[in-house]
């Protein structure tokens, strides 16, 4: 028994015991477990971005299979993906991981500045399949938040009644941001408090950048002082704003890139106290070895930040 | 047992006892028990204005507990908040000070000159959260008005049947009003028939200015001399308009501010005939010593107005 | 037993006696029980048009109770409002005069050219406030006149089996009309039958003008030569137009005005037929005694209309 | 027992036998009983065009009851109208004739070029009336068809489960189509299609003209050298339509015209093999006793065309 | 039992057995039984195109009953249609041949640059019909497209715990597709995996061009050299995005073509592995004989590409 999951779970205080459970259960999980730090893998771009732009590179991955087998060996706390990816293998690998069903998704055949996705699944699908949590993105800033909001507090009502985590990827993003503004320090802080105000229990957000957005914002951070030059000042301040850091909060990895760039940009999360991170194409577009490699290179960056 | 709290009772004559119990619990809570008047706590700004802006000033108030912390160290008969804020403490602090569920938030990421809140809680969450009461946010001359006029009958009629108070924040705004008459007299007078028209057993407006913005009104204004010249006269208009004085209406603090400027315009307020304040960022942003001084000033003038 | 009411009663041949219990309870109420003949206080004014426009001319009026009392005093035959004003009087005044809940409801503080009410109140609200009726608004001529059609389908379908009776204020407004079409008497003979059609119960239009608003009508009115010179041939004709005579119609007040005008208007009504009038503003916008003498008056032109 | 009967209800094959006793009495009823031909009484134009416009030729038609009788002297199989008309004559005709309760109407105080209608009765109004089939219009070419597909979908499933039969009114209209569009050949056979694939028994559609109105199909009718000259040919290929003869198709009056263009246009359907009509205008604007004549010479033609 | 059907049933993990035995029975149905080859009879076309253009041709297919007569003549693995033609046929035909029905269609009466259709059938309609599946469209691509993905979603939940199979018609159309792009080999890929992530146990997609539609793909493409010159190579490609193999893909056969180009197709889908074809057009608008031939060469080439 881990005193800092313990500590963890103590903070999540109006859930009854079968989220505990859930939670507990991914913290419990490969390489990290008994740390309170995760390395969850997402495969949702198949939907997001389409299948070629997604898997030819490392053409394994075209199998839904293979993800679950990647998450395992890696030692993964938990596999994100969509209803088919994981109705694709959920039996075969039941209990052996945790799963987040992803409910909602956005394909890129047709594109609009106020984005927002189509609900995909359901808590009654995330319950057949045996999932430990559900996934829900929202795009603060674009002007079908509300909607967004709204779905997402019926799903979670729902999803918490049921004993499922809520797991949420808040991104920003619409025609009232500009392209900086949507991973801002300003705006990022913004979306990690409005997903937890909406009831959260792990919130995934961007790396943030120094940049300020809004200028209310500005005048706040000028008179308060508050330090945003280096990645691990932004992670510390958006997760400060995720609850003074009573909630589990982890970044995304963003586009493929170099291997130096991955393990730096986690160095600075991990110094700033982010709780782990969600890394997709930057693991499951590389070599199934070199992914291996590089996610114990950035489970050892978490484990020792601890 | 306090006669003014039996008198105030005695106006909510169609609801149920459950519904009676949690209107009484708040009234025979803190500083003002047995005064039948109210300072409550409201700390939904992290939603609506962003977590920097809302916090930074007081860091403390990052933290979720803080606020319950502030609620029940000054006396106030409740503390509102929306879901994240409530669940992340409504245990620990269970049955020690009544909770108001916010129902409804906006965000200041996309910004519209008709708003509309997003629903973001249900009446189910605010039972398993132990709350007394639900708050519900409408912005009457906002083209969206009905659709907050229809979600709020419906989340009344349901909190009603559940025994929870209906708390309605009414606060004018949209394209067919001026910047100026979101606070006149005439408009909020008529913010406050609105919410009690609609059920609201609790109503809470801002402290309205002498100007009219309705020439409808303005004639009517004119020829029955109403008087609403000072805030004391405005603040007896609006109660007034409450069905006479038979519902509770409390007045919003506003911006934060000075102390003298607070305790000026609480005065006025008390002298109306207010039934108390609901103070937020004048409360949570300021140091908490400084924070438990001014609100205790606050309750002794509403004390002494008794 | 009056054989004028069991007349009336055997029109709703389709009605359950939940219903007809209900009916008969409003034609043996108050100074023109047994009659057939209806004279109804309706006080949605503070929600339609403020509380300063509607109340400030007879101050006592800002207090629910005083609707109550005043519609009692009279002798009228109910007294209809929306939620707020009812759940205000409704213990006390359990079961001394049938009461209407108006179920929608508009504000002046956004105007559109084509008006659709906010749904303001729930059959299961009328049941618990031991009301006789629900009343709904529509408007014929607004582009959203089908939203407003389909609400009141399913109300009146929920009231008819709960027992309520069903009354439809129909009220023609919007782009499609001209602003002396709305009280044209080819629109209101088409109000009236749209409500009847709807299935409503007490139909309730204004007094029309000799004006003729579409052309397509006025090709009939003039080859049928059907007399619409005089308020008693136009009031004949539109309860000619609700099923033959076979549907109870009553008329609005409109403005307030003198005592004059009121009484010609009702005398013009009476010889129409007109089983009765909705008075509001020229009812409690008066001093009590004069309301109560003004509204004796109408009482007696009804009666001796008989 | 009719041989023909037997045939036509073979066709409904996967209906229950609740709704084979609705379509059985339908045709075991009248002065066709037994020959699988219907002449229907519709009288929704009080809704669709105005009390005075449809009810001031012949005056006794603005009583309900005056169409009851009509359809009964005449020996029509069914009778069609709104919910109002039908719940102020259900009880005292109960059984006497099949009713068919007409669930969506369009008013003519608001016209757009895209019509739907609004829904204005529920199949459990239909059974509490105890009609034998519901009605529903559907206006293929406007762009609103999909909500009126979708409202029927919902209907009709509810209606067969109660054993209701379903009607459909297949009226092509909206910016879609050209004016002459709307009863041309092609347009009329694919209403007559489309209303048999949403599942309805009985498809209603307007006597169609030699015109067509889209390339595509133009292209198909020269190859395929499809006769449309006549009515009779036309009436022939709208039922062929129809599922290669397996529906019942009926024809309706259109506007009131002399009794010799009523007649000729009833023999060119007749000889195109319709199952029968539906007349309004041209019966009930009728003094009674031409309206029974020209009903009883319809008859005969569609008897004799057995 | 083949060994083949079973492997296929593999991939199916998460089906409970209900699903699995209709799988089955259309695999183990026909002339391709138990080979995991489809081919399957389509006709919605009298919905789509209209009744001329679909039946005219060859007329006998205007009669519901004559499509059963083909599939079951032919030994198709499945009909498919929309409520109407399979209520017409349903009890004759019940258990003789699998059934899928199209639960949502659109007319060609009104079109739009982003097409939608209306959701035309239930899931409890497919079960009285003693269907085997249901079937539905989307159009990625689409504005309207998340409208669909969520209809189907709500659908495809339903149909699985009732044990119906789900085939998918993804069809790539919309304002956000170039004419060209609505066939091009990264779009038909792309409309595959949406289909796939979206729970489908079966997806339909159309044969695939050369053409690549979007910039972002074509770069993946070209990088890592993904052959998509022949219909073989493009065929394997679309069937390696619907998750590696592990979903059943077939292809449509589109407009009616000559015998000769039907088989050439039909050659280079067979060669990329496709799982067999859904051909409408081709079959029922030749004469019964020369379709049933067709369709056996059709069925011959699938076989020995085993």
């Amino acid at each position: 028994m881990s005193e800092r999951v313990e500590e963890i779970l103590s903070w999540y205080e109006s859930d009854h015991p079968g989220v505990l459970k859930n939670l507990r259960w991914m913290m419990d999980t490969g390489a990290l477990a008994g740390t309170g730090k995760f390395v969850i893998l997402p495969v949702d771009q198949g939907f997001e971005h389409g299948p070629a732009r997604s898997f030819a590179k490392n053409s394994p991955g075209y199998d839904p299979h293979y993800h679950f087998e990647l998450a395992l060996a890696a030692g993964c706390n938990a596999y994100a993906a969509p209803l088919g990816f994981l109705e694709a293998g959920a039996r075969k690998y039941a209990g052996r991981i945790p799963l987040i069903l992803k409910l909602n998704n956005s394909d890129s055949l047709y594109s609009s500045g106020d984005p927002k996705p189509a609900v995909t699944g359901s808590v009654n699908d995330a319950l057949r399949l045996g999932c430990a949590a559900i996934g829900f993105t929202i795009y603060p800033g674009s002007c079908e938040r509300n909607e967004m909001y709204m779905e997402l507090r019926e799903i979670a009502e729902e999803a918490k009644a049921a004993g499922l985590a809520v797991v949420v990827w808040s991104y920003p993003r619409g025609t009232a941001l500009s392209k900086v503004g949507e991973t801002s320090i300003d705006v990022a802080a913004y979306a990690a408090q409005i997903a937890a105000q909406l009831g959260a229990h792990i919130i995934k957000v961007k790396p943030p950048t120094a940049d300020i957005e809004q200028d209310a914002a500005r005048k706040v951070y000028e008179a308060e002082k508050i330090p945003v030059s280096t990645l691990a000042e932004r992670t510390s301040h958006v997760i400060q704003a995720a609850f003074g850091g009573r909630r589990i909060v982890i970044f995304s990895g963003g586009a493929a890139k170099g291997t130096d760039a991955v393990l730096e940009e986690i160095g600075g999360l991990a110094a700033g106290g982010s709780f782990g991170s969600i890394m997709g194409r930057n693991a499951f577009q590389r070599p199934k070895a070199e992914a291996l490699e590089l996610l114990k290179s950035v489970q050892d960056i978490y484990r020792d930040a601890n």
